[in-house]
C-alpha cells in the first residue's frame, strides 16, 4: 500500500509501498482511509526540527488527522461495524492515570501519538484503538471529516477562553487560528481581530468575514485593534502564533482581567512583565493543549453541521495523496489554509 | 491626632500630629481607628521604591488595612450609625466602569486606593465612603477585624485557584503566603507544602501545622515536595514571593494541568519556558490583584469566625501605634508574620 | 405629556396628560422617551391580575422597557450629558445588600421596578437613577434599543443554561421564547426546537429558520424532537411557558445530565417527578429572573450589534404610542411577536 | 464462601454458603473482601420495595461497598498486583456512550451495579472489572476503606453546591446526611446546621460539632436555623431526606440565590411552589446521583486522610459479617450511623 514515510532522518518525506496491514489486535480496528489533513506537527516532522528529531523514531509512516471506513475489527471490540466512517482521537491515552480517571486525558502522562509514536495515517490503511474512534455523521464531508483533530485544537481552545460577547483577538492567522476565528464567530463573539503578516493568509482571513484582520508589522495596526475595541483592548486573546514578541505585544493592548489561550509553542524561553501586565492586572494565561476528550469532538461535530461554508474557507487545498510534496511545498511559503490529502483517489475512489 | 505619614521624599516614616478631621462629606464617613495592619504595600512606602515614589505624593498619612468606629456620618449615606464597628475596603473603585458594573471591580480602572492616594487609616481618624465599609461581627477581635484586607487577597487568591482536595504549594512565607496557607487548610486542601528561606517565616508557618515546609536553598527541598505529592508534584501552586527564579521551580515541578494562582509582584521581567512548561501540560497562570467586592469579604469573615486560632498564629505582633517603628524594623529582617498596630491605646482604650 | 397609566383598578389601561416632570433629583436623570416595548407584565397589570392588583397602586404610569434621550440630569451625577441615548435596566437594586455586594443585584432583597412600584416609561418623560443607564452605540435602532430587558431576560436564561453545541428545546414560543432561539442560534446551538401551540407564534419561530418548530398538541411532536436529537432528548431545556404539563412532559424527554433553565412562571404549584427525572437523572433546574446587573446587558448589546436580522423578526409591530390599544389587544390574541410603542411620533420625531 | 444474599422474593436476607469464584474473566479481578458498608440501597433491597423487587433477580449476592485484597487477575489487566488493598466504584458503566466518553459516567446510560444486577461484595469474594477498583492508601484503615461509595455520594453532593464560607442546612441525618456534614464543615462552610427527627440520628449529628442540630417536628426549629443564618436562611441545602414536606420547607426559608443538591429519592411525585420560590427567586435545583469517575474519589481519599475522626463518628457500628441481621435491625429502627460489615473474621483476620 501506498504510505508517505519518514525514512531518512533528515529534511523530507517520501512515499514508501508498503504491505497491507494484517488482521488488527485486540481492542484495535483497520480503516481505510479517505481523506488525511496535513498538520503542523507533520511538518516539524518533515522539516525535521529538535523537537521531531528527538522523539520520532525512523522510518514512520506520519499523519494523524484522518478520515476513514473501518474494514476489519479485533477482537473484543463492540459497537462498531465494517464500512463505518470515522476519524479518530490522535492521542492514545493510558486511560489509567488520574488524569484519564477524571476526564483529563487530553493531559495524560503515558500518550502516544498516532504517526509520531507509532505507524500513522499518511497510508492506504491505518490501524487505531477502537476506543479513539469517533463515528461521522454522514452530514460532514469527507475533506471536514478528515480535520476533527486541528479544528478539535482550536475549538478547545475558544472554548477554554470563553468568547461570547467578548472581543477577542486572534494572534496568528494558521489552519488553527482561522478555525478558531471561524468558530468564535460562530459562538457569538462580539468583535474578532486577527492579526497576521503573512498576506496570503491575511487574505483567507478577510473571506471569513471578520471585525477585522491587521497585518502586525504595519504601523496603526494596534490603533485599529483598539479602535475596533472602543478603546478597551480585546478581552480574550487566542495565541497561535508562539511568538514571543506577539505575545507581549497582546499583553500590552489586553483589557484588564483578559483571559489569553496559548496554543502556539514558542521556540525558546519567553520573557514577560508578569507584574505589570498578568499578576496586577488579573489577567489569565491559559496552556492548550490537544483536545477534551471527547467533550471537544462533540463541540466540533456541532460546529462542522452548522457552519460547512466556514470549513470550506480554511480548507484551501484537497490534493491527490501522491502529491502531497506539493502540499509541503505550500506550507513553506504560508501560501495556504488548511491542506488535506485524497487518500480514495489512489483506489480510483472519490471524496464524499 | 496622631498619624504616621510620608512627609519626606525619603526612606523612612514619620509621627505627625494633624488637627481632627471635618466633618464628613457627601456619602462618606469619619472612622475612629481601633487598630491598622501594617502591609507590604506600606512597607513599600517606608522603603520608597520606584513603585511607590512614583505613586505617593507626600505629604500622604498612609495606613489602609483597619477597623474603628463610626464617630460621623456624611449626607446621604443610609444604614450605618454611630459607633458601629467597621473595617472598609481600601479600593474606591469608580462604580460605573465596566468592570465595576460586571462584579469585578477588583480591575476598575479608575481605582483610588486609601493610604496611597487620599490620607489613610494610620491615624486617630479616618474619611471613607460609606459605599466600602465592612460591618465586623462581635465574635471577631479587634486585632482580626483590623486586616480583612490581607486575609482577602490570600482568601482571593485561594478561592480563584480552588484548593479542596488538592496538592497544594504555598511560594512565600510572608503574611499572605501564611494565611494563604491557613485558608487552603480550612478549605479542605490534600496536602500543603509551604517554601521560605527565612528561619523565623517558616516557624510561624510550622506553628500552622502544615504537611511541609521547607527552605528552598536547601538541597532536598524539592524532592520532599515530590515525596509528599506522590510524586506528581503540586496540583495548585500559591505564588506570593514574586521571585522569577522561584516560579521557575515551581513550574518545574508542578503537576500537568496545575493552576497557579500568581500574586507575588516580580521587581522586574520574568523569563519562563512558556512552551514546554505550561502550554504542552495544560498549565493555568492566574493573575490575582485585590479582593473581590464583597464576595471574599464574605469569605474572609466565614474563615475568621471558623479559625481565630490560625488567625492569631499569623498576628505575631500587637504594638502601640506609636510604636511603628519597631514594626517596620520587624519587618526589615522579616522577623515577623502580620503586625497589627494598636491605636485604640492612644486614647486610652483596649483592643477587645 | 402623554401617558398610560393604570387609573382604575380593573382590566384596561387609559391614556392620561400629565405635567411635565420637574427637574430630576439627587443622582436622578430625566428622559424624553423615544421608545417601548410592551412587556408580559404590563399586559398582566393591563389584565388586571392576582399579582398586579396586589403589587401595583393606581394611579401608576406604567412600562419599564424604553430608549429615550436625556434632557436633564440631577445633583450628584456624573458621565452623562443632555442628549445622550439610553435605555435603562428597571430594577432598582438597593446597593448596600449582600445580593447587591457580591455581582447578584438581580436578587436584591429590596428591589424596586420602574412602572410597576413609580412611575414608569410609557410616557412621554421618565425619570430614572443614574445608575441604571444603558448607553447605546449608535449602530443599534430605537427599536431595538427600547427592549434590552426583555432581551436580556432571555440573554440570562440561554447564558445561565450554556447552549453552545448543545441540543436545545425552548417551551414556549412568546417574545421571551423567541429571542431565546435567536440568541441560542447566535451562541453555536446544535440544535433547536421550539414548541409553541399558537400558529401565529409558531410563524414567527419558523422565521427564525431554527431546526424544528412544533406543536407540542400534535401527536408525533415529541416523535419529532427525539428523532432531532437522535433519540437522545434535550439537553437544554428553556423554559418560558410556565405551562406546569410543558415542563413535565419536557421532563420525561430531557437528556441524562440535562440543563432547564427556568423562567416561565407557572400559575399555582407544580407537581414533579422529582426523584426519577432529576435525582436520579442528575438533571439541573435553573430559576431564572431579571438580569445579570450588567454581564447581561454586554451581551445583549454584542448580539443585537451582530444579529440585527434576528431582532426584526422577533419585533412584529411598531406602533404608535397612542394606539397602545391595538397592541393589547394583539397580545390578547397572541397575534405578535415583541411589540414595541413609538413616543417619537408623538412630538413629530421619528424613530432611528 | 460466606455470602449474603437476596434468595426469596420477600422481606429479608439470607446467608448462603457458595462455592469459590473461579479465575476472573478478562478484565476483571477477583478481590477477597476484608470489609463492607451497609447501604441505604441494600436496605431497600432487605426491605424488598418497589424499586428493589422490579430491579433484583434472585438469588443476588448483595452489597457493592468494600475494600478488599486482590486475589486473582484476569487477562489483559495491568497496574494491580496480588495482594494489593482496594475498594471499587459499583457503577460499572459502559465506556462508549456519550456520558462516558464527556467525563460523566455516573449518569452512563448502560450502567449496571455491583450486587444489584450482578454479583455483589456481600462475600468472602467478588469479582470486579479492573477499570473500576481504587487502590487504598495505606494510612485509611479499613473500615474507612469500605464505605468509599456512599461518602463518595455525600461528597459528590457537597462539590457540586459548593459550601466553602456559606450558610449550609442538611436536611436529614442519616450516614449519608451525617457524611454531609462532616465534609461541609471540612471545606470551610460558614455555618452547618443539620436537621433529623430520629434522636440517635441528631446525636450523631451533635457528636459532629456541626451549629446546629434541629427536630423539624419542633417548634422553633426553623426560627433557630434562621436565628443561624442572621435571618437569611440558608445559601445551600443538602437534600437527602426525600422527604417533600422537608423539601418544601426548606425552599420556604431559603435565601434567594440558593443552591438545592437533592440526592434523597421522594417516594412519588412532589409538589412545589415552582415559580414563588424557585424561579422568581433565582434558586438553582441540582439532582444528585452516584459519584464523579472518579474525581469524586480523589476528593473523598483527600477527606479520609484528613478527617478520620469525623470518619469515626459517623461509623457507628463494625459488626461481624455473619451478624448482618443485628445490622439491618439497627437500620429498622434507625438507631446507627453508618454500619459496617467486618468479613475479614470469617477467616480469622483483622480488620487494620
Amino acid at each position: 500500500m501506498f504510505t508517505i514515510a519518514k525514512t531518512e532522518a533528515t529534511r523530507g518525506l517520501w512515499p514508501v509501498s508498503k504491505a497491507p496491514l494484517a488482521e488488527p489486535g485486540q481492542g484495535m480496528v483497520r480503516i481505510d482511509v479517505l481523506a488525511a489533513g496535513i498538520c503542523g506537527t507533520d511538518y516539524h516532522i518533515y522539516s525535521w526540527d529538535a523537537w521531531s528529531s528527538a522523539r520520532v523514531k525512523t522510518p514512520m509512516t506520519i499523519g494523524h488527522e484522518f478520515v476513514g471506513r473501518i474494514t476489519a475489527i479485533g477482537e473484543g471490540v463492540s459497537g462498531f461495524s465494517i464500512g463505518e466512517r470515522v476519524s479518530a482521537e490522535c492521542h492514545i491515552a493510558c486511560g489509567a492515570c488520574r488524569f484519564c480517571r477524571t476526564g483529563n486525558a487530553h493531559i495524560c502522562e503515558n500518550t502516544r501519538i498516532i504517526g509520531v509514536d507509532r505507524p500513522g495515517a499518511f497510508a492506504e490503511q491505518v490501524e487505531v484503538p477502537a476506543s479513539n474512534l469517533w463515528r461521522v455523521p454522514a452530514a460532514i464531508p469527507d475533506a471536514h471529516a478528515a480535520i476533527f483533530d486541528p479544528v478539535g485544537n482550536a475549538m478547545h481552545m475558544v472554548t477554554s477562553a470563553g468568547v461570547t460577547a467578548k472581543d477577542v483577538l486572534i494572534v496568528g492567522g494558521g489552519p488553527i487560528g482561522l478555525f478558531a476565528a471561524a468558530i468564535a464567530k460562530a459562538h457569538g463573539a462580539r468583535t474578532i481581530a486577527l492579526q497576521e503578516p503573512n498576506p496570503a493568509r491575511a487574505a483567507i482571513a478577510r473571506s471569513l468575514d471578520l471585525d477585522l484582520v491587521v497585518n502586525p508589522r504595519e504601523p496603526g495596526s494596534v490603533a485599529e485593534i483598539l479602535a475596533l475595541t472602543r478603546g478597551h483592548g480585546p478581552e480574550v486573546v487566542l495565541e497561535v502564533s508562539g511568538n514571543a514578541a506577539a505575545l507581549n505585544a497582546a499583553l500590552d493592548i489586553a483589557a484588564p482581567g483578559a483571559t489569553f489561550a496559548l496554543l502556539g509553542i514558542p521556540a525558546g524561553a519567553v520573557t514577560l512583565d508578569l507584574g505589570a501586565k498578568v499578576v496586577m492586572r488579573g489577567v489569565r494565561l491559559l496552556g492548550i493543549t490537544g483536545r477534551r476528550m471527547y467533550e471537544t469532538w462533540y463541540q466540533v461535530e456541532a460546529f462542522m453541521l452548522k457552519n460547512p461554508g466556514l470549513m470550506d474557507k480554511v480548507i484551501t487545498h484537497i490534493l491527490p495523496a501522491t502529491e502531497f510534496a506539493r502540499g509541503f511545498a505550500l506550507m513553506d511559503e504560508g501560501a495556504c489554509g488548511k491542506i488535506v490529502l485524497d487518500f480514495a483517489n489512489i483506489s480510483g475512489g472519490r471524496l464524499q
